[in-house]
């Protein structure tokens, strides 16, 4: 019988292992895939790509029985070489190539130079090829630092006692409600896409008191725009026995600080590659609603339209207002007006048109938003009341609150907006692998 | 300007704080909801529950201004006494209440009684009720332990150079294929939810070598059994430069080894409390689908009704063989014939009638199917065209070939059939917080 005890070790080596161990002068053993391959008289750079970045192959002659003018773009390899120091290839080494193994062979050159450090492309070319130009080092360099961003959100919630959750995404109807939901059938009941796991996590606050989940959400938002997807990555926390929604706000920032750190001292390699700062997050100014609206209209002579609203342009302005005063790239904005929040957000004891609640604002774009709950029956019963809502729609969800629930308080974080706010970049479908707008539903 | 700058300490402590610092004799603030009141004369015994377990409190006469009698069953509570070092309640101390603060109270008593050690009520009715039934102890404990599957999974795929991806659930129609989709409208063009994550995690090998995702996939099975969900969580991993489908098994082997280490470590407790064992990982025995239905047969007598097919009770058989002849409760069943494996499943050179796969039987259930994948580009188009398949309904995976692709495997693990079989519950929905059937759709 044969039996599968682990991994077992393989000759070939990563970049990692090469750099860190005593190769230098020894033939290894290294795979890629041919990123570029250059011809100069007698010898031949061949770049490999890998996972960690770029390797340095040097031919003089031939290599092997492979004639290395047979060698094409994107072929997969395994070569055998020695390695010698050299500064000036990646990682300060190359290997002189002793054989090639052409482990795989495309069947047609790219259509688009993903091999070239930047994609001098459209971004409409770019998401039609998405599944090649991902391929390009800067292309995937924002995925791996989006990467980090969830590791970061996750590990540093485990380290404050939060439990991680799964919860459906198929979702009977009549919940939050809205017209931006997408609708199914469900062995003939009507069923939707979940918007948000809002129910499920407050529900599980009563089960493990703080939890979180990383999952996509589904919005059926009509409007094409640089900020908004029809599907996108939600980091989700909820957590309860606050005293209030500054508890939420703090562990925000505990978090983004946590994150901040984890990128710097683990992906440094794809910021440097993306010349991406980080922003300081040490401490985040939190300013009321209305109070934000009077700050700007004053500073850059805004008449304020509609106090109960906020418009992009006046969250821009609010985000440089920050940048301006305080230097901050983030800011908590606060009480938002009830009429703008779901049922189920707690009003301001001292003046029920506002909310307990918060956005986060990263660089003038709502990042997150979260607050506290309503968490007395009769209360949401109430507030539902005012709304015209059929207890009856959501009764599992009223369950919590009649066997009761503790004081609690949670936000949603859309992962695409924050990387693409982190990494400076103008269209939110720069940041989603495979975005899902009106028109794209492919790749 | 008020400035948020991360958790602040607070007067309020948790169970491991209690423990681990010198706190006897002291007056603490603690927080949970009151799981049980038992009253013995003078003297009152209020249990708290919390996410990290339970507290004892007793009370002897009043608890500042609140009347116990006032006190019910789920009230949301912080309390305050002196702590004192009891060897009988659980984590050996107690609290002598001074005061409680009433945060929140339910308004009505529970249907069923979660704070019993077990809930003794039928499935339908802990589904039913599950917005509170997951409150019940042993209930809870069973999710955790689940995320600690999964936190392990994403962990030790992380040390083995995995990058994490986030790919779209709303998918175009004509993808793999089957009766058991969801389709929904996506703006007036058809769509459907992804039934895995296959293409794209295959797309991005070519990108990052190493890829998984711990996601939500969707089946609209019709039947319904003990082992089916029409929604689950699908832990899924795609590697990249293998050199068989060995490597595969051998990397799932790892990472159960260190998730079963991860859950020893970590997950006592819950482990604890569900009485559950850890099965040994230490290797799995690997055995070919022809050779152990003839195992099976010989053992057991049965006859073979189709060499292409394995039945579920023949699978439980396989597990018992293995179980009885190995003392194994994992087994990897390889070759697994054509006919049953989806078209990018990578046939045996030696023998086109089976393939390059496995699947994974943990106690005669299957949890996981993988294999090697095509990665040809004109291989996977004669195979295509050998079940009349349309490249032009896939054409933008089909790119990820054309543009060249390394020799490839992966697998999908079902996570609520994993811990179900780690549990030994005898039904799937057990082990899944809000599970998805053909006639359930809430809560």
């Amino acid at each position: 019988m044969e039996f599968i005890s682990g991994v077992r070790e393989k000759e070939v080596l990563g970049i990692q292992e090469v750099i860190s161990g005593n190769h230098e002068g020894r033939t290894v053993r290294m795979n890629g895939t041919v990123h570029t391959i250059r011809h100069m008289g007698e010898v031949a750079f061949v770049i490999l790509r890998k996972a960690e970045g770029l390797v340095q192959c040097v031919c003089e002659g031939a290599a092997g029985d492979v004639d290395i003018k047979d060698l094409k773009e994107e072929c997969a390899v395994e070569v055998k070489g020695a390695v010698r120091k050299e500064e000036r290839a990646p990682h300060g080494f190359e290997i002189r190539l002793e054989d090639i193994r052409i482990l795989s062979r495309p069947a047609d050159t790219m259509p688009i130079p993903v091999n070239k450090w930047k994609l001098n492309t459209s971004l409409e070319t770019k998401l039609a090829l998405r599944p090649i130009s991902l391929r390009n080092i800067r292309e995937r360099a924002k995925f791996k630092i989006q990467e980090g961003i969830v590791r970061g959100f996750r590990d540093y919630l485990f380290s404050q006692g939060f439990t991680e959750i799964h919860t459906p995404k198929i979702v009977a109807r009549g919940a939050e409600g809205g017209s931006n939901v997408f609708k199914l059938d469900y062995f003939n009941k009507k069923a939707e896409l979940g918007q948000s796991p809002q129910f499920y996590k407050q529900t599980m606050v009563g089960v493990y008191d703080r939890v979180f989940e990383t999952a996509p959400v589904f919005r059926a938002e009509k409007h094409n725009t640089t900020r908004h997807l029809n599907e996108y990555t939600s980091l989700d926390l909820e957590m309860g026995y606050i005293d209030g929604f500054e508890d939420v706000m703090d562990m925000e920032t505990g978090m983004l600080q946590y994150v901040m750190e984890l990128l710097r001292k683990e992906y440094g390699k794809e910021l440097d590659i993306l010349k991406a700062g980080l922003p300081d997050v040490s401490r985040i100014p939190a300013v009321r609603f209305d109070e934000a609206k009077k700050l700007v209209s004053g500073k850059y002579n805004r008449k304020i339209r509609n106090p109960y609203d906020l418009e992009p342009e006046e969250e821009l302005l609010i985000g440089r207002y920050f940048k301006e005063e305080y230097g901050s790239d983030f800011v908590f904005v606060t009480h938002y007006p009830s009429k703008k929040r779901p049922f189920y957000a707690m009003d301001d004891p001292e003046d029920s048109r506002f909310t307990l609640s918060f956005d986060l604002l990263f660089k003038g774009l709502e990042v997150t938003t979260g607050g506290q709950r309503i968490h007395d029956y009769h209360a949401i019963l109430e507030k539902m009341g005012k709304r015209d809502m059929d207890p009856k729609d959501i009764e599992s969800y009223l369950m919590i609150f009649k066997y009761g629930m503790p004081p609690h308080g949670g936000l949603g974080i859309g992962l695409e907006r924050l990387t693409m706010r982190l990494l400076d970049e103008q269209n939110v479908r720069e940041t989603c692998m495979f975005p899902r707008d009106v028109t794209r539903l492919e790749p």
